[in-house]
């Protein structure tokens, strides 16, 4: 039996860093289908991870760091995914979920062999973590609606990377069964 | 030049763990000798990092685990060590506080390459945490009067190992320089 | 069902370091019943791994590291040992069996849950591999009539603080089952 | 000061995986400009580190991988790479040159902080190294007549991605200098 962990990697954010004009708008598309799985996932109870850098703030924690985001002009895009009472969150330091953060030991905690990577950025982040949770031998998906980009063409040959490389599951995130 | 940092293990705490009644007593005569060489590193602005269990609680950050330890029965012990607007924060899951966790990445990031570790247990996160400072090339520093044991005869020998196999200096509080 | 490996640390060596001369006494005390427990392990096919330090000599491989040290002045105590077709190794380069190796990896892939730790030091290598081992889930044996040491008040702590704060199996060789 | 080493990725081969067919012909092309960056190399003196594969052979040393791999169909692509007496080694089991591997505790003590990563595949093992190079603060040069690829599409997108994401310098082999 698989067990199933939704994982947002990043969208906890002020979008102030640079490409962000380009980020933004793919950002805005995703919205939609991510937050709809996000809500499939609570309805199922299946576990819901917030992924976060920490922007080097190692004195904040997630509850400052998603303050900051909504108080920010980009609120639209965080108030959507707002965590709830049952989210559970991992804060990073630098491009993979896994490096030097306790990913690994809490998958394995809760029995969890299967991630869904949403959030960003698709040529970045989520495609360095689907490495590393192959890496691990954990299955993936990746919801390509659910996923935003700042470069198309890199995007679209990091989808393709994770299908054939990686061994992930690129899908809509309606397609997405808990 | 070393530069150096103060790690407070575990500090945050309830205390209403099996041994809490054992360490509790040595917890309080740590308490002074550590929040005196806690202000002497602020007053000289050396770095002070928390590195605390979540205690499973995945949900939870720092504040929380704050908020919860002061509205115990043992605030006493938590009071005279609360973090400041210039702490560091680093969550542990299991033991040593290298394992899992963003530390290593932290200290290299800060150029850190001396730690000076207090707090509990002596004979368990201490001797496991300097452990794991010394395979990494870090310089380690032990106050034995600012790290709190369960079992005062394992603590006795965690000391001497540490002196011994990992070249730590195990000294008094009041001799830490900044 | 709990699939056991033996593990042989540190046993391929040359025994020309600081403290040999305290250590040697010991190794030669310790190798019947550890030469006795390997018989037993290559009888039943329970996995074998030589865990070995390459002393620095990232140039070398274990087949080199062996042929030194079975040409060495000391070679009746690793003759005994001496590894065979159905040994796994894995070289490490510092104290920990775990630290930045791939045992990690290679126990998961056999499906290994339970490892019986012998061969030396009691009080360095065996005591902090047992905790890396803990910390990671893994349930641990230490025969202690299979592991040699230094310090024999310091192997005598560190054999109770594994029994008492790494759930450690501490017995005798004779007694682990395969 | 910076200091140089090259890695040679995966290069001692029998090429008897699936897409080998493709991959054959790419490593053919890379071997001239792979080979007389060696030579430079080792004239200058910088560090030559392999890292390669174990496939899965837990029992073998990477001595025996050589023999293999001079021994088999394809001995002509390794043969021109052939380790001499002042070669590194490290061992990987998975796709990344760090991944449960020393390497990163290897570069630290030699010094290293500028890998010029060489071999295959470009946009798997080499564009996995790359990024978990960077993601530790090393600098990645990447020389693209050195690197073989299995898809010439995502080959060229990978190393669209480590230049501009991952801060590598993309150049020919004849302009790394040590």
């Amino acid at each position: 039996m698989s067990k199933t962990a939704v994982i947002i990697i990043d969208m906890i954010n002020t979008y102030d860093h640079p490409d962000a004009d380009r980020l933004v708008p793919s950002v805005a598309k995703a919205i939609p289908a991510l937050s709809r799985l996000l809500e499939r996932a609570r309805a199922a109870g299946a576990p819901v991870i917030y992924v976060n850098d920490n922007f080097g703030e190692w004195r904040s924690h997630h509850g400052e760091l998603l303050d900051k985001a909504l108080a920010g002009p980009h609120a639209d895009l965080v108030e959507p995914l707002r965590p709830d009472d049952t989210s559970l969150f991992v804060v990073k330091a630098r491009h993979s979920i896994f490096y030097e953060t306790p990913l690994t030991y809490l998958l394995a905690q809760e029995g969890i062999d299967h991630v869904v990577l949403c959030g960003q950025v698709t040529e970045q982040c989520v495609l360095y973590s689907a490495l590393d949770a192959h890496i691990r031998h954990l299955q993936v998906t990746v919801p390509e609606d659910a996923v935003a980009h700042i470069h198309a063409d890199l995007a679209d040959a990091a989808l393709r990377m994770m299908r054939r490389n990686m061994d992930a599951n690129i899908c809509k995130a309606a397609d997405v069964t808990f």
